[in-house]
Order: C-alpha cells, then structure tokens, then sequence
C-alpha cells in the first residue's frame, strides 16, 4: 500500500489548488512539483470554484488572512466538498489573534476537513476552542516530546472524532491522527523550524499526495509526512558538507522532496502505529 | 544587431514594471535584475501609471488576479501604450476560468501588447477565443514537438496579425512570431517546468530586453528566450555536477542569467529564423 | 554592550511582526530566522494590532502599498507606539509616486517610528519633502562615497532630530545617525545590489536587534547593520569559489546572517563613530 500511494503521486501528478499567505507561497508552489504533483495558486472570488473543480486537492492555509480572501476559501471549500475532493487545512498562528480564532472555526463550520495540519499549539487552540499560541512557532510548553506523547495523541484522536478530520500534529515528533488509529513519525530534523514555511511545505505536500490518494487520507499523509521528514534528514547531512547555513538548508530540503525514490522513503520513513 | 540588443540591456539597465502574481514574483524580480534590468513591482490603482512613466516597460501577468489588481493592469497599460513603452503579457492559465478568459479578452482589448508569452494551451486559448487549459501548465496534447511546429507556428502569425503583438509560444521548442516572422529558439531544458514561475521569468526577461530596446520586438525577444534557454541548460550542467534538485536547479537557472555574457550568449544561441 | 546587544538577540528570540510587501517578505521572514528571531507577517486590518501586542517590535515597509494594508501599518504601528515597541519604517521608492510621498508623510505623522531606513534618493525625499526617486535603486548622484559622506551625515542628524528616530541611511557605505550621534558602517559588497530586497531584510534584520534592545536603537541598529554588511563579505567570498552568481549570493547572505557569532561579528564590524 505504502508503494501504491507513493507511486499514485509520481504517476497521476495531482493538481493541488492552494489558497495560501504570500509568505511562503513561491515555496508551497515549487515543493507540490518537487513532491510530484502540479500547483496552482488561484484566489479570486470570481474563479476559485472553477479552477477548483479541474483540481484534485485543495490546501487552505490561513497564514495571511484578509476579508477577501476568507470568501473565496469558503467557496472554494465547498466546491471541493461537493466533487469528493480532500480539502486540507493549515490554520497558522491560530490562537495568536481572535480574528484567526475566528476565522478557523468558521473554516471548520462550513468547510468539511480531510486533513487538518498544526504545530501543537495551533491544534491545541483548536481542540480547546481557544488559546495561547504567541507566533507562528509553537510555545515551548507545547513542544512534543517522548513524554507528552501519549496525551497529545489522545488529543488528536479526540479532535479527529470531533472534526471528521485526519488530525496532523508536527513538532519534533509527528503524529497522524484518525480517531482510532494514530501513525507517530519519527523522521525529520529540527533545524527546519528555522526555515519559513516547513510547515506551509508539509502541508501541500500532503495535499499532494491526498490528491493521487483521495480513498486512503491516514495512511497517504502519514508517508507525505515521512517524505517531508526524511528530506529533512537528508537535507541536514547535505548541509554539514556544505559548511552552509539556513538559505542552503531550504534548498537542500527542496532538492530532496525532488530527489526521493520509492526505494529511499521506504527505507528511511520511520512510521511507528499506536 | 544581436550584439546590440545584448548590450543595449547591459548599458542601460532598463526599469521594468511588473504587476504580477504573488506566487513567483520574488524569482521575476531576481532575474530582472540578473539579466541586467531594475524591478519595480507596484499595483496600488493610485500609483501605477506614475510609476510606469519612469519604466521601460511593463511586463502583466494574470497568475493570481483579483478585481483590485486589474483595474491597475489596465490603467498601467493605457499609460504604457501613451509612452509608447513596450507591454508583454503572460495570459498564465487562461483558458482554466472565465474569469481568466474574460479578464484577458478585456486586457487584449483595452491595451496594445508588443508581445504575448504563454504555453501551447495558453496561446491556443486565446487564439480559440475558449479553451481547455486544466492548470498552469501546458496541456499533454498541446506540447510543441517537431511534428506540429509548423501548424503552430501559422497559428501564432495569425495570432500576431490579430493581436499587433508578437506572439512568443514557449515549450519544448520555442517560437517567437511576427505576423510575417518566425524565429524558433531550440534551447532550454525540460527540467524548467519542474520549477514553479519560469514562464513568467521568462516574460519578465523578455520585458527587460524590449525595455531597452524598443525598435526591435521581435529580435528583443527572441534573444532574451534564447537567453533564458541557454541558461536553463547550462544550468542543468551544474545541476548534473552538484547532484542537486529542483531547488538547486532554479538557483542556477537565475544564477547563469547573471553570468550570461555576449560570447556565450552569441555561441549558445540556437535560433532558426523561418 | 556590543556583546550584549548581541546576545540579547540570541538568548530572547524577539518575535518580529512585518507589513511589507509581497516581492521579498520570504526573504525577510527566513532572514529574521537566520538573525535569530521570529517572524510573524499579518496585515488584516482585524488583527494587526493584536498580532502586534504579543510582538517585540514592528516593521512597516511601503514595497507594495495598497489601501487596504496602509490603514494596517497605521493601527499597527499606533498599537507598537502605545506599548512601548521599536517601529521601523522602510519607505521603499519614496519619490517615485506621489502616492508613495503622501503615503510615506501620513506614516511619518501618524506613527512615531525608531528607525527609518533607506537608500539615498530615499532618506533625501523625506528630508526635502519631495524628491526625484526613479525607481528602487538609489539614482546615481544620490550614491553616497567619501567625498559626500560628510554632508549626508549632516543629512541624516537633521532628519533624525526632525522625526526622532534613527535614520539608517545605506549605499556603498552606510550611516546610522541620531540627532547627536553618527556610526558609519564600512561592511557590505557591492554585489548586494544586484539581489532584490537586500533593503528589505536588513530593515527587518533591524526589527530583529531592535525588538531584542528597546532602550538602545542607535547600537542594535548599528550592529544590525554590520551583520548585514559582514554577512555579505563572506557571502562574497563563498560565491567566487563557488563560482555562482546572484542567485547563490542571495543565499549565501542569508547564510552567513545564520552562521554569524559573537566573535565573527566583532572582529568583522568595520563601525566608525563621527
């Protein structure tokens, strides 16, 4: 299975529609091709719908949030529900701001989730229905570490029940949560938190392989996660070659989203099923 | 003549205006810069028009649009036509919306375009009036090879007799036409579609040619396509060598703009006039 | 107190919020990172002053102006103002728009700012009220060498005594001026110029020091400054032996902002005090 969902990607090139910040989005673009799928950035009330229904994903991230742009991930939401397309959620910096707060339980009503992706504060602010997020980095005390681990997955199991969503929560361990299943992925290194956008990245990279994947969404964002964590590994060994710092990181990281072969991310993904 | 052309960019440094997409506009200004321009990125209704009257021309392009950014397209093009500065438009997924299709009728009709640069569906599109485009990127069937060169190529004369531009038709092989010329551009890489915004590089290039060299359309972007080719290939070069991937590629794809000098571009230049 | 202006940025990670605009807020977000802070970019005008009220320090840069984000960068900076945080103001292209002018005035009156900085033809523009700016670069008889330094030191202490804030005034050699005091930084590299934002990331490189040393704006700014120039020197130096260009600059400076220390940074800081 994990061969059939890795090579839907690389043979169907999914074409992900992201509604995304203006931050990270040059790399949310370059990462779903890297990844194997096709991107398309498209906002405008007047088309998101359209350009939506000749997609197979859509990415809503809420990075950068303005009036305008909150109708058309509504729309465009709603159409991608109506055609059987998964719909993924990055709720940036939730908990930072009542109007995020807002917003994201908004999203929710109206929008239903397949995969709902979030450093441990932003889940936490969800499942709580509320927060204390200062930034978009998870708060210390919000950190996952081995011993936190078995709360945190309840919780994700518990918000996935409720939300109808896979629950992802990313840290320096991550968990894919269903509401009876969760997959612990181990891969990753922490220096990606130092470079913008890993967890923007991840989450297209999800809605990648969601798109070529749309019947298997636990088990499809478990292996993108590992996809995007193994880079990260191998990313960092590259790095120490090159005696370079955060800006070669990115483009290593990149490199290797573009580089991985079925034979490595099956050898190198460290899934773990709880 | 094609010395002149080159240097004519490299000794004036001519200001592009660009009213762009969000997604790849840091990459557009970057390569502005990389082959010998200067990037001004505004879209504020209440500025453009001043801004472009200091410009060398203006480069529009429909990636991500909304109602606010194309009243400014529009008037920034009135201007541009008054100044009589070149205007390059990059119709990016025309033929994936009405709203795209109609927004580009609109601008096709209310601004006079030196050239227009798109993929084998984009141009397809416009010369149909309608279209298929499923995305950003050129569909399966509409990808020039050898075989249906020549079709295309009477089909971007004609696109040029009608429109007044020249039509610049970019793939696997790359064709720049004038109502009565063709000049097909045999260089690039397949690698470049495999990073997100190249087709608007390129225009962005080619706007910063026909800034400084406002007599000769044709020649102007012919030469700045075989650039941008030629640096795509020996890019892959260096890509080959630093065992990199899609990130490294577009580091050296801009890198190898910048390193472009007359020799190199003079030998390198594979460009067949028909 | 160079050493603990340093190490205050390290040891307390300000969290840096952004208004600015969309051509390079990736590099300034991944460049507050590899400074040693946290970035957050919002300019909702429903959450930019609580956004702000969990920040450190603010930067405002006019790269992109639009009405919606001017009314923004005023409740946020009023937000700053009130809570006692650094405002940086990058008034990119002020002179090349009336738009920008009345903008940059509105800002100026609305909002007091800690630190203004900009190229020449920028800082002369607010100085003089008006100006001649062609474009994001600096025009050439604006540039500031040896012979001129003197009187745009002059420059820069009136300005700074007119608005209040420390005026950083950057070219070939840069000046960071209170009423009384003046640094000139030696460090930099011409090559600078030929990324697009370098401007840009160091004002939020300023943001960074600044919102980690809020009672010492004339020193972090200064030193902000002299790891941006320094971190360009060794970037330089990286890139001959690569034998890259402007693309692999860009990166290597971001780089060499992340790989900085203590020492590196005091031995290479070329400051003057006049």
């Amino acid at each position: 299975m994990f061969k059939e969902i890795y090579e839907n990607v690389q043979h169907t090139t999914p074409l992900v529609h992201s509604i995304t910040n203006y931050v990270t989005v040059n790399d949310c673009a370059n990462i779903v091709l890297a990844a194997g799928g096709s991107p398309i950035m498209a906002d405008g009330i007047e088309e998101v719908a359209e350009i939506n229904s000749i997609c197979d994903a859509l990415v809503i991230n809420i990075g950068t949030l303005n009036e305008r742009v909150i109708e058309s991930m509504i729309k465009a939401g709603k159409k991608a529900n109506e055609i059987g397309n998964p719909v993924i959620l990055d709720p940036v910096a939730v908990g930072a701001s009542q109007f995020r707060n807002e917003v994201t339980f908004k999203l929710l009503k109206e929008i239903q989730f397949s995969v709902i992706r979030g450093n441990a504060s932003e889940i936490k602010t969800i499942y709580e229905g509320s927060g204390t997020t200062s930034g978009v980095d998870a708060n210390e005390e919000d950190k996952v570490e081995e011993k936190s681990l078995d709360n945190m997955i309840t919780l994700c199991k518990n918000l996935s029940k409720e939300t109808g969503a896979i629950i992802v929560l990313t840290g320096a361990i991550d968990i894919v949560a269903s509401e009876k299943n969760a997959n612990i992925i181990y891969n990753g290194h922490s220096l990606m938190s130092k470079v913008t956008g890993t967890g923007c990245m991840l989450t297209n990279v999800i809605g990648t392989y969601c798109g070529a994947n749309k019947n298997n969404i636990l088990d499809s964002t478990s292996i993108a996660v590992a996809h995007m964590g193994l880079a990260g590994e191998v990313a960092f060994k590259k790095l120490q070659k090159a005696d370079g710092g955060t800006s070669s990181y990115r483009m290593f990281l990149i490199d290797e989203i573009s580089k991985m072969n079925y034979k490595k991310l099956k050898e190198g993904a460290n899934i773990e099923n709880r």
